[in-house]
């Protein structure tokens, strides 16, 4: 192929005669003359075909998403997408002639159903603003990454296929490994804590999978799952802390990376606190019990009125889009959260709130042997399952904690997306297997 | 915790009281005096114990992998790691008394067995000359996506969980899917071409999966792949190129993030030259085939022995450790590879060999939506099953390609570990599931 100048790039070529590549994004027919508007990675340029000219519309023109080269000269249009357009062009079609797309990838919106949208993802994610969702969501990856890297945290890639459940038997993937029975990771609990004892401090990108019997808008069957876990803590605070770091370079470099994904979206990039507040799960309870007139101070866990409730008055107390919940009951933590020593019933267990949605799970675990037995027996779990997790609190596991980030439900909140499938590349759910 | 400085830094406060934290890594009682060893994630640091003082060895002491915080007074010793050590101590122990250690940790290397190294990963890894295997894969992984995001890619992440086998039906396992059959993804190749159509390039890091009924060196059932795919190319000239900027920004990685282990196991990075040199499979057999005397020209694929000649043969003829090996026959690549227009029964398939062992495997793909049915067609497959993954050449794809890196078999022979397994955490294989 011949050099080739991204669309956006054209204003700096006025006067010369370059080549494009793109996909036809949409075809214009009026009178005297024909525009065809050419979409690549960086955005869109104008094609003025000339009347009579090679080129002209009629029969046996590409439809539109047909992938055309363009060649022609750029002159200076006011009107055009950066005020720059080709003219005199010689079209070259790289692709086979495209099928009519589902939909009109050029409307500002598109305005079918979910399922509809999802059923032909691989065409309907190159409308701008779908698009947008994914590029948000990999900046966030990346600032993610970038935050952790500089507080000397290393990378980890653990296993998928594991041996046992990770947060107990249930909303768990069975898999038949060569005759044997195995499982799909729920997350990497178990191995970033091992490795706490190897590197202190790691972090891992990765998929995880809830065999999820809820057909709910927030929940998917497979995810990608933003993990930390760190050593050498006084207390959840200290992890807090750096789960507050880690959110504050998803932020700025989603200000940064998704600045123009943003902008199309109109959404507004959080500001993340020097120190995010934090509130206590039965002090919230008990807020939200006066507030509403309902008792809800037995409750084991939030439900998803609560966390909108509590988004509400972080925002008017606090005047932040963020709220830890720290001090959830013992009962509704997985066995490896410290209790909290002081209240017996409570754990260092927190979750953290975003726009009035959990996005974040995470606490102080337990670190002696003994503990673990000890919460496994209190639970009446049986603990020959987990032999080969119980292996390394025998030599030497320092007080540590660590946090999964959801970076769907992150990336929904972000966009105000109603749905976390519309921000999950070909999500699965219990209805859901492709494309 | 109070404030903590980790051994590396021990140097900069010489004279003043200090806290450090980390594992006991050796015990060394000498008649007049102990030594402790701490091992924290940035090195060694020794503390003295004085004579009769408290924390004396004996009875109740600390065994080796305990984990200690110690605070003492930092003090100059040319014979200590970093030149500095830590007197008057006083020490507190932050975890339960360690069991000792499946093997001394504190030996310059691990003797026993690969599958007893293995059954005892999350204490063995402690050791520094396992860790640093996961050191450099960490930095690898960092120099292919900042490579990539250099060049104007987008990292997605796609589903492992797929309703029909990518590569064909075999080494696939079968998962329980809320009770329909579904697979784990043998690599995000289909996704990752779907994808060139919303973001022209983009890459993934990911699990990939493949049910390897053989039990060698190199295979395993679960690795780290990193993929990239790429559109608007002229042919796989264009994705080696990109192929090759990846793996310079590994290297580049490893050279930078990774110095300090590479100098633990005395490993040497590689040099990526510019233009990496290739030959043609063709070619290849016969040079194999005349050097040997063995003929070697109808073989569909390079066997292990015929990877190592060829990596002898371009340290020899072009003085490098890397080898483009293009031309793949047709047949042994899979069906969505673009044929050589000038040659039929070659393919625009390639691999990359380093240091004598294939690490990347890519190639242009086909873009159109006729020649897939008439590819699927000619090798007898049903379309139907793919039929998620053909709509999107219907909809206007360009020339596209691709390649994935296998980070294992790279870091292997950055390490030049005898066995990919040392180099995997927790790996998988035909006969292991756990820990």
């Amino acid at each position: 192929m011949v050099a080739r100048v991204l669309t956006a790039d054209l204003p700096a070529y006025l006067g010369k005669r370059i080549t494009i590549a793109g996909w036809l994004h949409r075809r214009r027919e009026l009178k005297s003359v024909t525009f065809l508007v050419i979409r690549d990675r960086a955005g869109l340029a104008q094609v003025v075909l000339p009347p009579g000219g090679p080129g002209r519309p009629g029969q046996g023109q590409p439809g539109e998403e047909t992938v055309l080269q363009v060649e022609g000269l750029v002159v200076a249009n006011a009107q055009a997408p950066g005020g720059a357009e080709l003219v005199e062009p010689v079209l070259t079609q790289l692709s086979g002639p495209a099928a009519p797309p589902p939909f009109d990838l050029y409307r500002p919106a598109l305005t079918a159903s979910l399922p509809t949208i999802l059923d032909h993802a691989p065409t309907t994610l190159r409308h701008p603003l779908l698009r947008a969702g994914f590029e948000l969501g990999a900046a966030s990856a990346a600032g993610f990454r970038s935050a952790l890297d500089g507080l000397g945290f290393t990378e980890i890639f653990t296993p998928k296929i594991v041996e046992s459940a990770t947060e107990g038997g249930a909303n768990v993937f069975g898999i038949d490994y060569f005759g044997q029975p195995a499982y799909l990771a729920q997350s990497p609990q178990f191995y970033k804590q091992a490795m706490v004892g190897v590197f202190e401090r790691v972090y891992e990108v990765g998929p995880a999978f809830r065999a999820e019997p809820h057909d709910t808008a927030r929940h998917l069957a497979e995810y990608t799952s933003l993990d930390a876990e760190l050593g050498f803590i006084a207390d959840h605070f200290d992890v807090m802390a750096v789960c507050r770091d880690a959110v504050a370079g998803m932020a700025d470099s989603v200000r940064e990376r998704g600045r123009s994904a943003m902008q199309l979206l109109s959404a507004t990039p959080p500001t993340v606190p020097a120190e995010i507040p934090h509130i206590h799960f039965c002090e919230a309870m008990e807020l939200i019990s006066a507030a509403t007139g309902e008792d809800v101070t037995g409750e084991p866990d939030l439900a998803p009125a609560h966390e909108r409730w509590l988004g509400d008055w972080a925002e008017r107390e606090h005047g932040t889009e963020f709220l830890f919940v720290t001090g959830y009951p013992l009962t509704s933590k997985p066995f490896y959260t410290h209790p909290d020593p002081g209240r017996p019933r409570s754990s260092y267990g927190f979750d953290l709130l975003f726009r009035g949605m959990e996005i974040v799970t995470g606490g102080q675990r337990l670190h002696r042997h003994e503990d673990y037995l000890n919460a496994l027996s209190a639970r009446g779990i049986d603990p020959a399952p987990f032999a080969g997790y119980l292996q390394v609190f025998e030599h030497g596991m320092p007080p540590h904690g660590g946090f999964a980030i959801g970076l769907e439900r992150w990336t929904a909140r972000l966009t105000a997306a109603a749905n976390v499938r519309q921000v999950r590349l070909f999500p699965r759910d219990l209805h859901r297997l492709s494309p």
